[in-house]
């Protein structure tokens, strides 16, 4: 017999992920998936995380037991630090708090910042897990176009007018995605930074610069990170370990305004007490030995090798086709335009035995965004991390037979 | 230059922990604390959960990787059979989330019933950890007194129709910490357990069962829980790997109705997308090879000796006093009404270099209460776990030298 359990608004309004939707459907064993943004679990370096347990038994009494809020010391100054030397910033404690991944740092700005109504401007496309975060305290969004070189910041302004005009008030916060975007790959361009921290310093608007591939850089120089930056005091970044060490800790930080850092850590007392002590002391060690920054090196050329194989493939399979797409120089992701509708190529590349991820899902609902709402239904999301260099080309060349032109699909 | 950040209504709300205030002038290294409500890190099991990481190693794939929402399969099936072996239910993997912490159980299952205004049932005194989760989603607070054998359900009646008269609503979610409260020390009696889950049945409000020390018995038989009897569809069932094993590994779990649980594990989504897979695979290992029963028989053992210290020492020091207690038959805490307010024997006692937590933070406010509130100036809560047997005895002479009356405090 069901409880008439009384659900909260936000909860009768809750969706599932699609993405995790989706999943269920593409869980056979002959698929190739390029659906997943998933690292690659064969390259996680094992070995030197497995020597720094040792460390878990020489300071087990603080391994196990229960850590600041704020996080594990050594690694909040190691965060600091390392945000410091990346933005030229100057970089205390008390403007670091460790995360349980980076979506909790989305959870907690956007309860520390977000009332029910409130507007967020998100890219499109975006990260659906913000979009989840941002619904779950019941936001609205705004919709800034991007292209290759990420936000469409010249739209900004208008955007943002847009939002005092229909609602009264203006948005609360930009949610971007500098570096290598998840899904559209883009790297925010120099003049678009600027201009992007010159607008919200302007109206007052918070930004938070989501920064999880920013370390992912396969082709050219990387460019500063927004924080830091003259007229930057708005703006929170966000780093991970997910996607440069390994997702199963699930560590992440926040830096920004120490007086904004505190109010998110007062509201994590009461979501979690603490990010987990054990992940936090063994990942500390970790970088304390100086293994991280080798692994990155290993890891850039690692995923390079697997980018350049999916370029390579899409250049072959569909390059005749009305597709199109901007290699990224960076990330986990290509973003192609089919020039058709993705439902239809997502069944019949299903039938192929392949998987990406339709592209509606990286845009808000039409009924949940203020002002115009773009529509994505003509694109698909291709991870290239995740699946080898060999499934990669087999995985295009069956994508290239789900598109209704068929393209120069290869052999299965 | 500070940034005018836009602060949400629950941010401007936010009152930092005020037991995490009273550490700061609790650490002095002279200090017996006697106020934390932490395990007792030289009882951790450190070797048998070392040898466990070497499942990391073969199983790096899995413990490094993203893992789903609602948990590590092995841990969840581990979860269902204890909680059914524990209960007489029958629990099935989605009746189980896997939580970062118990204190997400609640983050969670506020926001999945709660809006703000909404009124919680609480026992008073509570666990503030508690009442700062529910004050993050805005909820208030209807009180019903605390006894040696845990909330006075006799009152609760009363109290819910109090809520419905001064609200025009019906309270949205029962709290109790069923046994061994955090701080009172009571178990709830069983001719009350049967009573709430009968109240909270026909009344249709929900129910959260808050069990983290139901394991930690030391004196008599356990009592069935309230999940899994008959009527008590609208229980939750929170348990926790902190108290019982470690709290480093943030690893909790709620039990409860398939689609309440479906509902908070799409929140969660948005929240840390997944608890640490690292935490759980170690964890779910350590269990599988049958260590935590072995070590639940140690600790047991264990803490029973600290438990018996604290009962003696009180009877030695302060049996000529007006405080009054119960020694409790579990759990980590002594609860003392001391006779007098704390506030003045705290300020003393820190001088005599032992520490307590005043009863007062386990007590909603009054301006946050439906209905009456209960003072908690007079009570004092003391944590036998942390301690040695000696340092507990001497701070129990200092405690008794820090009272009005004086005592008989024995030697510093």
């Amino acid at each position: 017999m069901a409880f008439p359990y009384p659900f909260s608004a936000v909860a009768r309004d809750a969706r599932p992920s699609p993405i995790r939707e989706l999943f269920k459907v593409i869980g056979r064993p002959d698929m190739i998936s390029l659906a997943g943004g998933l690292p690659d679990p064969t390259a996680f370096p094992v070995d030197p995380l497995m020597e720094c347990t040792e460390v878990l038994r020489e300071d087990a009494g603080t391994a196990l037991q229960y850590g600041a809020t704020e996080g594990f010391g050594p690694l909040v100054e190691w965060i600091a630090e390392r945000v410091a030397e990346r933005t030229g910033a100057r970089v205390e404690p008390a403007n670091v708090l460790v995360t349980t991944g980076s979506q909790q740092v989305m959870d907690l700005l956007a309860r520390t910042l977000l009332d029910p109504g409130d507007v967020v401007i998100v890219e499109a496309p975006t990260y659906p897990g913000a979009l989840h975060t941002f619904r779950n305290v019941g936001a609205r969004f705004a919709a800034v176009p991007c292209d290759e070189h990420g936000m469409q910041v010249e739209a900004l302004d208008a955007v943002i007018q847009g939002v005092r005009h229909d609602t009264g008030s203006l948005p609360k916060l930009v949610y971007t995605i500098v570096n290598f975007s998840n899904p559209s790959g883009a790297c925010l361009a120099e003049v678009r930074r600027r201009r992007l921290i010159e607008l919200a310093a302007s109206s007052g608007i918070p930004v938070l610069e989501d920064d999880p591939y920013g370390d992912l850089r396969y082709v050219g120089e990387p460019l500063r990170p927004l924080y830091g930056r003259e007229g930057a005091a708005g703006v929170v970044h966000a780093g991970s370990f997910s996607k440069i060490l390994a997702p199963g800790v699930r560590l992440a930080w926040a830096v920004g305004d120490a007086e904004l850092i505190r109010g998110m850590a007062i509201l994590k007392q009461g979501v979690d007490l603490c990010t987990s002590t054990l992940d936090q002391v063994l990942v500390a060690e970790y970088c304390r030995r100086g293994h991280l920054d080798r692994h990155l090196e290993r890891m850039r050329d690692h995923y390079r090798v697997k980018r350049d194989a999916m370029a390579e493939a899409l250049a072959h399979y569909l390059g005749g086709s009305p597709a199109n797409w901007h290699d990224p120089d960076g990330g986990f992701f290509f973003w192609l335009d089919l020039g058709e509708d993705a439902g239809p190529v997502f069944d019949r590349a299903l039938v192929e035995r392949v998987a990406f991820l339709p592209g509606r899902v990286f845009f808000p609902a039409a009924e949940e965004t203020v002002g115009e709402s773009l529509p994505g239904d003509r694109f698909a999301r291709l991870c290239f991390t995740f699946a080898s260099p060999a499934e990669i080309e087999t995985g295009c060349g069956r994508l290239a037979r789900a598109l209704s032109g068929g393209g120069r699909g290869g052999s299965v």
